[in-house]
């Protein structure tokens, strides 16, 4: 049953901040939703875009304090940490390219960052972080949102348990359809322009930009941890510059093997992230668009379907549980328990010397250089026509 | 496609109370999600609970300033309604006996009421609380939730644009399964105790609680107005006092057949809530545990689904969905569209002569009336073996 | 697992006539698919049409001896009665009208019956038919097919074991939409002609044609016998004189309470059979057109899914099943075992005083008699508007 | 619409013998209810087993003549050319290394072959066979059940006529879990014992017993012509000889990319065969499990559900379709579907120079040349660390 997780905390609101997520964006609203959800955060400060009538009119809309509206990161990272009421957190919202500038920034100026995925465009920034944020101490959270899912906690903790035996085979794939024609050419669609030009992606097309998560949450899911992948990635779009479909083999250190496929022009597909893990006592499957079911199949057994906040769920799905079953909750829900697990983590900050529950899961600073490190090993891989390639 | 309909008014949020919802509730915290979600809404008082020590406590712990933490929801109204800064609205999450009082209370005080469903326990009170909305003028929205799905709204716009023809056939069904066993008798679930009492609940018990919400959910899409009904309530459980299974024959105005089934001992059922309604020209399907699709089925050609945010969605839709296809919004999404839709009403109501856009859709205390009379009449025609009885 | 249950028997099929299912037929077709499939059953004989020149080409064009092609039913009784290698068994598939008369010829003629359903167009002929079988001692079976589902038989033998407790509530649906318009006047469609047709028909339309199936399906699965029920039918299509719509409300002895609806302009449905049967142990769902799967929900556990072949199946599914799971069998496999079970019940027959096994499962007359009893007092409450009616 | 196919000719069933498939077989059983279906053959003759007290045993079972029951594929070929009544097809449904020699043989002896896949355990036999059909003319029939399936021609009807534009992107898999443990020990499972020993299946294990058939079934939608292959072939059951999971890169000639899966270790998997093929306009889905199904998804609007025998089905399908949309059809049919066809070639091979409808459709000896190259090319290529490798 639920386990009545609410967090309405009540000692006061986190002071969050933003960059990027100015009118037009759409990973923004979403992490402002997230951060509103649990009443955890108070948005307070942003610079939210490198527009300065939009980043404006954009704050105004938000109801922001006009002088804590930015012209640029820089500028707020420097105003906010001198404020007695300054941002304790800041969400960067930005093209990949410019995850690395301000999330440097605003470590180095002592503010806790919640960062969007993928960490950097490049491995060797995002190595970089990494030891950025551990020599700071700072709480640094990537929002690899999938892995807030209830039930990919439950089967995180299942496969822990060992229910499914010794892990054999991973298959994750992450198909949608949007980029099936060239719409980048429109200019219609912000987000298309960005995600298909090199020089704010980075080397990766769909690998980077969904690729990247189907592969975080099968790690995430079965611990498991990758020895050599072979990739082939292909543009089909005519003219698209970087890949829209790929296509991953992938061998694990201790021998089980898998594949990845994810795609941008696979009609029909909205958001079709799905993980599948067989072990030798059993499997698992968890869809992305349906994410209140997880298919448990005993081997021998009929298979059982497990509900968030039902009969078969444990703790770790029900630590991250609002309502009851049969009410299903979705993508915002899970992207909010990214959002409350860095709350419970920035509120343990606070405290001095405060321990962390090790419950609070979220993804880290090192997950997300595992994450670049797979893009470049894919487009590596493919480049020497699919030769395996460790990461 | 999705419509950006983001709220996030810049010019502050609306000041809520609330009555009920103190610690142990469920219904309480899903209206403060769902009241947060779109940043329209501060809860700033309460009267959380006839205990004062619960009441307080709550209060701690949602964050009020505990001068505005009031020991009942009388001394509540009285008081907001002379502070400069008091509550504009309030949220009544209390059970269904305890609607009325607060209700017809805080009317009176001018200050606005959103009131959990059913209106009232009887048909006498929902009637004087109609007559009073009418006479203060003032926004009273109930909280048919369900309403607020984006496929629930794409299903009543295809009806009322004629794509299903006349309607005939009208089936509507809410099961769930945590009445199987007398769990009243436990105390540890403190919903059961009040939902299957007389005295907390009125005379009405699956068909008070769930029953209406499926008929609710029948006329908003079908926009049919009901004549007579012959049902039949079974109480299955030994002991318990209230209805826990209510099978419903339905004639609507017009012409239109219907059957409505609720029941809370249908083992495997969580909240199943299911509407079915097929016309001259096709059917649509939508079922509430999978809220993002809705099956539209043409007559002679391929079954359809359209998804929330897809291509097929239309406008009504499209102004309550957050984020695109693929991206699944629940339950706590669709109850926040209720209250984005209550913070337009009470908006408009600022602005005095303000206009409200007629694309502004809320369950009011007329269709409140309608589901008192509705559960009245199920009663009624079960006493008399299942004969039919008008609403 | 799968139990090898084949039955190809080596001493020789049996000898089958064919009453009805000339050219233009549907479930004449239907019928000699089944009885091939195993390999149990020749067809050497037929009066396939009442039209002698439909009768002669189909019998051609199915390879029969001309000679036993024959103008009536009544001279192929007397005729094959003669014969030293004369039919043992004959198939009756003409409309309801000409069921009884058929029936009645070749059981006094000592052979075997296979019996299209429902029984008779009126009770008084089924009454007569049961006490007919029961005095020539022949064998009778009725084709309500849909008990031949492997896992149709899994959830009777499941109910009577006790999985589900208590039965409390079942839920018969068996919506279609071939009716939606008014096709019997186009003369296109030999079905809708005479199953609109209460001359041909009897005096339930849809209640007769697949109401009837549902709630033989009901009994079959809950052992269930009907108390009382009422019922509403409606012609939805203009000039149409039979029912196309009806629900209906069931009492069973014992206290379990249901609800039955049947339709045939319901668009979107194609052949929508539904049962849901819900104890105080746990529920169960089978679905139709998904014929190999069979939901089991255990109250307090996850839902399990049953296929047939699987893990979760008992012996009474085995029995009836061909091929391993995920191997998908349908409705002319479900079709096929009930000549399966005739032909067991007539090999046994063949041996005087021959044992049946109990494993061995068919409709029989009686419940041919319970099922136009259905169908007559569905027609009886509707005209007295619903009032409750004993069978 | 159902166009009423049913074939059941009237101037007599062929005459078939059968090599293999006595007691204890799986797929002997399969191809005789095939066989059986529609009317089209008798089976006459058969050298069931290589042992002979089987295969005595399995002849009397299913009523043979006990002089038509041979001690060997060889006598039989001889004995049955010889006969005036001698068979005019032979199945061969041995393990994949007995499928060369009498294939090889009843073609010399002027006898037409219906074979079980793969064609052979190695491609040279392949290859001779593929001659010598050449050069005797004579009908042959490999069956590759799965094409069979109505919605599978409808799949590729569709792609065909360009529905979906240019094929961009293939993902077929077949996963089972039969062999998650290592059941070929226990003795207890014939099936798997030879399936898993190299000297009967041949150099492939998975990717020869299922990978065949969703190569095959890939190649038969799209009729897309692979390049290269890169492949990584695992036997993750200790001991086991053969693969039990493969993972397949493919590039395709015209630039199509795909993936393809077959395991045996997965649980869960009962049966899994799954098709997706995705164009530049659109893309569709097919599930062996549930058969009657067709998901078409044509880019910008909703998805589509073509049922079998429904509104959408077109020529292709409705040829290949024994009852009405929603009377679900499966395996069975699927394969009694191979076995009309092959009836219908014969029938027109019967007649000297007779034509055969192009719309007659089975998978042929060249295509199980093409199924053993890919069977090699997968070996070779996971033997070489996945190296691109040409059929």
């Amino acid at each position: 049953m639920v386990s009545g997780r609410q967090v309405e905390s009540g000692n006061g609101p986190i002071r969050l901040g933003m960059v990027g997520g100015g009118q037009g964006a759409f990973i923004g609203g979403v992490h402002r939703i997230a951060a509103r959800m649990d009443g955890e955060f108070e948005l307070v400060a942003g610079a939210l875009s490198s527009d300065p009538a939009r980043a404006k009119a954009s704050a105004a809309e938000l109801g922001l304090d006009p002088e804590r509206s930015y012209a640029s990161f820089a500028e707020m990272a420097k105003a906010e940490a001198k404020r007695p009421d300054g941002i304790e957190a800041v969400s960067i919202v930005t093209p990949n390219n410019m995850h690395f500038p301000p999330a440097k920034a605003f470590l180095e100026a002592g503010i806790h960052v919640i960062c969007d995925k993928p960490l950097t465009s490049i491995l060797a920034d995002a190595k970089k972080l990494a030891a950025l944020v551990k020599k700071t101490g700072m709480v640094f959270v990537l929002t690899h949102n999938y892995t807030g899912y209830p039930m990919v906690r439950q089967a995180r903790e299942m496969v822990a348990k060992g229910v499914l035996g010794d892990i054999r085979v991973v298959q994750a794939e992450y198909p949608q359809d949007w980029l099936t024609e060239k719409v980048e050419d429109t200019g219609a669609n912000k987000q298309a322009v960005w995600r298909t030009d090199p020089k704010q992606s980075g080397a990766g097309g769909a690998v980077g930009d969904i690729g990247t998560h189907a592969y975080n949450l099968a790690r995430f899911v079965t611990g498991l941890e990758l020895d050599t992948l072979a990739a082939e990635l292909t543009s089909f779009v005519k003219g698209r510059l970087l890949d829209d479909n790929v296509s991953v083999l992938l061998r694990f250190k201790g021998g089980a093997k898998g594949m990845l496929w994810a795609s941008q022009v696979a009609p029909g597909h909205e958001n079709g992230l799905k993980l599948r893990v067989y072990g030798t006592k059993g499997g698992l499957e968890w869809t992305q668009a349906d994410p209140n079911y997880l298919w448990y199949t005993p081997f021998g057994e009929p298979k059982r379907l497990i509900t968030r906040g039902g009969a078969g769920a444990g703790a770790a799905a029900g630590r991250v549980t609002r309502v009851p079953p049969g009410h299903p909750e979705g993508y915002l829900e899970g992207f909010a328990n990214i959002y409350a697990e860095a709350a419970r983590a920035i509120r343990a900050a606070r405290r001095k010397g405060g321990k962390l529950s090790k419950d609070v899961i979220f993804p880290t600073v090192e997950d997300g250089v595992e994450g670049v490190a797979f893009i470049e090993a894919c487009v590596k891989s493919s480049k020497k026509n699919g030769a395996w390639t460790k990461l």
